[in-house]
């Protein structure tokens, strides 16, 4: 599936990935996909010029109009002379290469534009899922200069929490009539949005789900100086109500920064970051060599010879 | 949120456990949930006896049923002979407790039943979510002496993937008329079930959902001696269709058995928990302390400093 690079090239692949051209900002992110060696060189290349972007999480359970809002979201930020990229990640499929198709068709609408970028990931997960690679990607974006980076996820259960720990703001997309998911999504999603949005606000029930949001948000504890998670509605199909999803993510931007939120969400996701590098790197010794220590521990615990917390002892070297 | 346990009080408890206390065995359970430090004697005493159930993953998008799936199956498999440990694993509460209503519902209809134990589990995923926890409860279940060993989670995305990482034999539920739910998932499903269960099959689109399946299995690929994982079709409402349920798990426990399978997988399964245990263990050793060296490294790496890999080998002293 992916061609290799030549660790020569990282220099100049860098280069003009930092110089904003799509086709090497798209080999960096598929070398993070690829959870490729050469990423040593790479991230240490674009830390210093990495800070710059808004990170906007975005998610929803399937159906709530992700892919259309993402969409209009792009336009109204092209539109306030925002640069975009977008990282559409799936971790419903964690095998094979994700929603080309809904790439193929947003990136029509915006393909003549240098400053969208979009792409989709899937979230492999060899090593370390979603928390390994979504981040380095966000990195790369981040790097290359776009003004907004946009993490589409499609948020069901654990994901959305994940989301909220990678980005600046997180935004959570509703629909009225989505019956039992979103009912089994809103306790986990009370916690973790900045920003609501109840999409397709045009239809039947709109108005309820907003209500209801509104109460189970006032039940939430929060310290009396925190955000208010403003709950907005939008058409996302004709575009309706857009520009104030930019504003709001405006105004949560300037909040951020002016409380010293941004720093500590920031440091936060950064601690996370090089703990999963860790992890990685670690997963990625374990699994080396055709004698594997743990494959043999694996054996003696599956035989219940071994407990695993003595086994990883012993993985460990204690 | 936790009651103490004395650590003297261990041999007693896995004691009373083993001899299938329901107040033992939640206890236990509990004390994975906490991501205790008591589970280390715990896990030593649990490992010999552990190895005999047949652990059954139940994976499924919300509104196709699990809950009402669940129930019958505990009366098919009771009528059946078996004793069945359930744990209700949800991963859409990562901050406050489950499902606990559902749970209520369902005991009170086993709730005299000796040989039927009910349990939701929040994945908090403080240490290592899904991955950490999950397995460890099996364990405590498995060694409580339960035929079988029922894991019921929310199946979007990842988490059906790793139902399928720790059981014998994963049972995906599907229902007609989910709409994108179902569409977003499938990409996923294909490829980990050893059974499928077009549940609500007196609706409309049951018959369709079957076909659809049963060509998308057809093009996933099999090796000629693999197990070719039968389409059932059940109203667990009205109990049609459990008992076929319950014979097709029967049929591949059999099949596991004969072929080596089941060694296989539990081989992999004791791997990955014992990496999920390692790697909890250093996660906890990095958050520990007051001046911790994850902050430092974090903050270096939040300002551009110094790149995550980099950060990560000064995390793992190298």
């Amino acid at each position: 599936m992916s061609r290799r690079t030549d660790p020569s090239a990282v220099p100049d692949l860098v280069e003009r990935a930092r110089a904003g051209q799509a086709r090497a900002v798209a080999r960096l992110v598929s070398l993070v996909e690829d959870e490729s060696p050469l990423l040593r060189p790479v991230m240490a290349a674009l830390a210093p010029h990495t800070g710059r972007a808004h990170v906007v999480g975005l998610t929803g359970a399937p159906g709530v109009g992700k892919s259309t809002s993402t969409n209009a979201l792009i336009g109204a930020l092209r539109a306030a002379g925002r640069s975009v990229g977008v990282l559409a990640v799936d971790p419903s499929s964690p095998f094979s290469g994700g929603a080309l198709l809904g790439d193929r068709i947003r990136m029509q609408e915006h393909a003549a534009d240098d400053a969208v970028f979009i792409r989709s990931m899937a979230s492999r997960g060899h090593l370390g899922g979603l928390s390994f690679t979504t981040p380095q990607a966000v990195r790369v974006l981040d790097a290359a200069g776009f003004d907004v980076v946009l993490v589409e996820t499609v948020g069901v259960g654990q994901s959305e929490v994940e989301v909220a720990g990678l980005a600046d703001t997180t935004m959570v997309l509703l629909a009225p009539g989505m019956g039992d998911g979103i009912q089994a999504a809103k306790a986990g999603i009370l916690e973790v949005g900045d920003l609501y949005v109840v999409n397709k606000a045009d239809r039947d029930g709109a108005d309820r789900l907003r209500r209801d949001l509104r109460a189970g948000l006032a039940l939430t504890e929060r310290a009396a100086d925190a955000w208010q998670p403003p709950i907005l509605a939008t058409v996302a199909q004709t575009g309706q109500g857009v520009d104030e999803v930019v504003e709001g993510l405006e105004q949560h931007r300037t909040w951020l920064q002016d409380t010293g939120q941004l720093a500590v969400r920031r440091a936060r996701r950064a601690r996370a970051e090089v703990e999963a590098v860790a992890v990685a790197a670690l997963r990625a010794r374990w699994d080396l060599g055709d004698h594997s220590a743990l494959d043999a521990l694996a054996a003696a615990v599956a035989a219940g010879e071994q407990d695993p917390y003595a086994a990883a002892d012993a993985l460990l070297g204690e």
